[in-house]
């Protein structure tokens, strides 16, 4: 815990961002403070938890309680400031957007360590970003957002591409990983910016 | 299958509690017969086999038939009683309660025998508790009860305190682990008693 | 990828099969084409994967890209023929129950070569045939249809049964496996062919 690096701030703000999504998705259910907590920290950890028991390692917030305390920290951050949250949404969604980058970056080079190909690491990276998302609307009892609309998890996708011609061109590790970073970051904010979305798929009843 | 011990017997009372919990809320969702048993199944082994998923070890259950035994008993039970199954819900209560505590304190022991410190512990033993009721809730395409109402959760992170409390001043491990499941069960019993429950998180829009 | 064998054409058929149905699904429920593909996916290889958690194994897709690429093939057919898929259910219907006896039969054996006892290999089977469809009723929030209505689940029960009978008869490993997935596969045609289901388990309102 004495020495926080730079990409421990990131997911530290990742973190907060994705259980803050969590708990206000509760708290428009009427959740009591114990769901409402649950959901967020589900949110936030159920991505990387996946992947790690896929990829067959400890799950990573097992080893280091700050997950459960930033959890506890968006909790009363939603409960203090909840008239005054909707004015923060930009900030926050900012914030998400960071946390989606570089919980990619991470579920990507994890994988990738425990030796799986590049391929696999692109599908972890992306649950590493999207499941916890999944998780929550599961227990919030709705359709997955992220099936639905917004090039969430494709901008997951899209960064596993970025890190793939980034080591085709012999990037060093350290370059690779940024602008993975970079493309997942930037795919999802253009996305929303301008309003792209994935099209539907057509049912077979509509012609 | 030779020494079965008093754990054993409580043991097999939470698991027939917790199975004839899933298989009720499942016979008011139109299930067959083979739906409800699964749903009943999952209630009463999902947070035990979510446990051992997430500490590294073989489900419980895939070392002994008893519990999938123990569910088809349940089954028939409510099957056979089920006009007088209302009439025995105090006892089906206590039942549960009493599986909550053995299940929360089987899970934070488990945990702790793995390696593993006491905050995970409790979150294992909450896991155990609670997991398979959300599991069950989430089959039969409900919002998760414990969520919403109930100090039914918040039981087991009671009982983990009390077993930090006992280890602090030194008890030996029987007496910290029946301490700890008293906690649990007296939490358990007392907050239905009085109807204690949690506060709602309050949404952005009511003010 | 070189030597394919004619176990691994069923299983390419049983994967396209269980895909088509998550795909066609999701674009009832509007999904864009990565929550189509998201579905698709996890109905075919969502069975496999919680079989192999549990059993602790690397989970098989893991290994070789070959069930992406099928997924994104059924992704692909949904869309170009979605006018004449009502035409092909016939097909489509035989193909599922094509592989869900191979499903059950290969869910059997990694259990058994795994060291488990037959019971949980029957078990791992049905999970294997069966589970897949309940993530994804899950993921599109309905209540999953094999608890419901169907002999869907129990035809894989009644090949591990037949499984079980081969081997006490003392038949060589290929002969009982084609027996189990026979077994398999009539259970569930024969249950459609004739409508037969499990009985409803009757709620404690309705006398």
């Amino acid at each position: 815990m004495m020495n926080i690096t730079f990409v421990d701030i990131i997911e530290f703000i990742g973190t907060f961002a994705f259980a803050i999504s969590g708990i206000r998705l509760a708290s428009a259910k009427q959740f009591d403070l114990f769901g409402a907590y649950v959901v967020g920290l589900v949110t936030a950890i159920g991505g990387g938890t996946i992947r790690d028991l896929l990829i067959g390692i400890t799950p990573f917030w097992m080893t280091d309680p700050i997950y459960l305390i930033i959890t506890a920290f968006s909790l009363v951050w939603v409960m203090a400031f909840r008239k005054y949250l909707v004015k923060m949404n930009n900030t926050i969604f900012l914030f998400d957007a960071i946390g989606l980058a570089l919980f990619a970056v991470v579920g990507i080079q994890k994988t990738l360590d425990a030796g799986f190909p590049l391929w696999v690491a692109t599908i972890m990276g992306t649950m590493t970003g999207a499941a916890g998302g999944v998780l929550r609307d599961v227990f919030i009892n709705e359709v997955p957002l992220i099936f639905r609309k917004d090039i969430y998890a494709m901008a997951c996708v899209m960064g596993g591409f970025a890190y793939w011609v980034c080591s085709l061109i012999g990037c060093d590790s350290i370059v690779t990983q940024i602008t993975c970073g970079i493309c997942v970051f930037l795919t999802r904010v253009l996305a929303v910016r301008f309003h792209i979305s994935l099209p539907i798929l057509k049912g077979e009843e509509n012609n």
